[in-house]
């Protein structure tokens, strides 16, 4: 039996503080790297963000999408970035945001979670339009091999939240109505029996929210990862790490992508270091 | 100008009927074909169902988990797949259900729907938990392409309902709630300006669904395809089509896979054939 994800998300978080470093390759950062709009430049890419962030960091976000767009090459890029990430001891999360139902769901699984699986991650992100359920077979896949899920949840972007605020219909008067947001939560974190301890089952929940238009407090939240995009450039600072988590915050995983990666490939280095200790200042750490 | 996606698919629709064929090679599927649990094996075997439905329908729909679970070389095999199937004159739509935002959505349009990307196909499944307006940059580089999108709205997996049927908040009592399907569906469908022919921005509505529940009714669905999965093995049946889908029958690609992949790579051909019969006989075609 493997170490659970969360139990490693939690070790990680401890040691090097909740900064997480998203490796996104979009053509605009390409160009101002001087990199090829090629497969191998988004390996050359990501393979500079993983040497920079080994030892300063703990944990990587490499965004699928900007490597889907080389098609099969692309994805033997990503391969190439994962293995140099785990192999420097960085946590991988893959933000891929799959989500299917039933036996297609678990091959996003296989393909992400399975140990030995040429895209090996430690987790994905997933998404839940088909329902928090639908989700069951990639997290039953994932727990018992040590990896975990950050399910979307409440996001950032301001045209998720009327699907993400909108209340389940249950047809009974005599019982509070549900957001989307606390349903899906409340289905997916079911499915992860963790007692107590950081659970391997994680949402994404956007940084600057207000989450009490979710219906997303600190109880339900307790023992949940978080994984927090808005960070940096997106205009969430890590004084707001404590301010808007609260006694949740050392669960956060603080994703900063634009403010670390337009540093370019020679400041990139320091760039991380100053954003590290900026958190982990706040942190107390 | 290319036609738009809308124009070739009613083009499509009207020659062959409805019947848009899966590619699922999960892992029992390939033991019964007795192929490898590999890259090769689900390469033969989307290579096996392309060359049965070329001429005999109109459209196939590869569901890209069951190639990703095989990583770079999984997407080689599915590259393999779409060249041979839009080569034979195949409509492809690549089931992935992809959803981001921004920049991240349209990687994923660039990946799937730009001309001459490895992965090129007609059209792509996407997901809007992060709101139908997040899917906007995706809709706006496939439409001038001649490409389409089929956003899930209303699924048939039970544990969808909650979700998609959830009340969106609006604040105004004089006006009636949305569901959070119809809400998609709206915000989706205001990116395609297709004067009352078939669109390119089409719904994944399941076939056994009762719509009403979601509040899809015939009027706001008239000029939209509806991708609907669930014919076959999973219960509705060609007779289904008029009755479930009344003046939009027209319009729905009835999608099956288990029920035609069962047959076994002897059996194959003459299955598609005996299906697309019973569609055709049911439109009148």
């Amino acid at each position: 039996m493997s170490l659970s994800f969360g139990a490693r998300l939690r070790t990680v978080l401890d040691e090097h503080g909740p900064l997480c470093v998203g490796i996104d390759p979009h053509a605009a950062l390409l160009d101002a790297w001087g990199l090829p709009q090629t497969a191998e430049g988004v390996r050359a890419f990501g393979l500079t963000v993983i040497e920079a962030a080994a030892g300063r960091v703990g944990m990587v976000k490499p965004q699928v999408s900007f490597f889907e767009r080389f098609g099969s090459r692309g994805f033997a890029a990503l391969e190439d970035v994962f293995t140099a990430a785990r192999a420097a001891g960085l946590l991988v999360i893959a933000d891929a945001k799959r989500g299917d139902i039933g036996t297609t769901m678990a091959g996003y699984a296989q393909a992400w979670l399975e140990p030995g699986a040429p895209l090996e991650s430690d987790a994905l992100t997933i998404s839940p339009y088909l329902g928090g359920g639908s989700l069951a077979e990639a997290i039953a896949r994932a727990l018992p091999v040590g990896k975990g899920v950050f399910v979307l949840a409440a996001t950032s972007n301001p045209e998720g939240a009327p699907l993400q605020t909108a209340l389940v219909q249950h047809g009974r008067t005599d019982e509070p109505q549900e957001t989307v947001a606390l349903r899906v939560t409340r289905d997916v974190t079911a499915l992860d029996p963790h007692d107590g301890a950081l659970g391997s089952v994680g949402l994404v929940i956007g940084a600057t929210i207000d989450r009490s238009r979710f219906a997303l407090d600190d109880n339900t939240l307790r023992t949940v990862p978080l994984l927090a995009p808005g960070f940096g450039a997106q205009g969430a600072t890590p004084d707001d790490l404590r301010l808007r988590f609260g006694t949740l915050a050392g669960n956060v995983l603080a994703s900063e992508s634009r403010s670390i990666l337009s540093a370019g490939p020679d400041r990139i280095a320091a760039t991380i270091d100053e954003r590290a200790a900026r958190y982990q200042e706040v942190m107390g750490g």
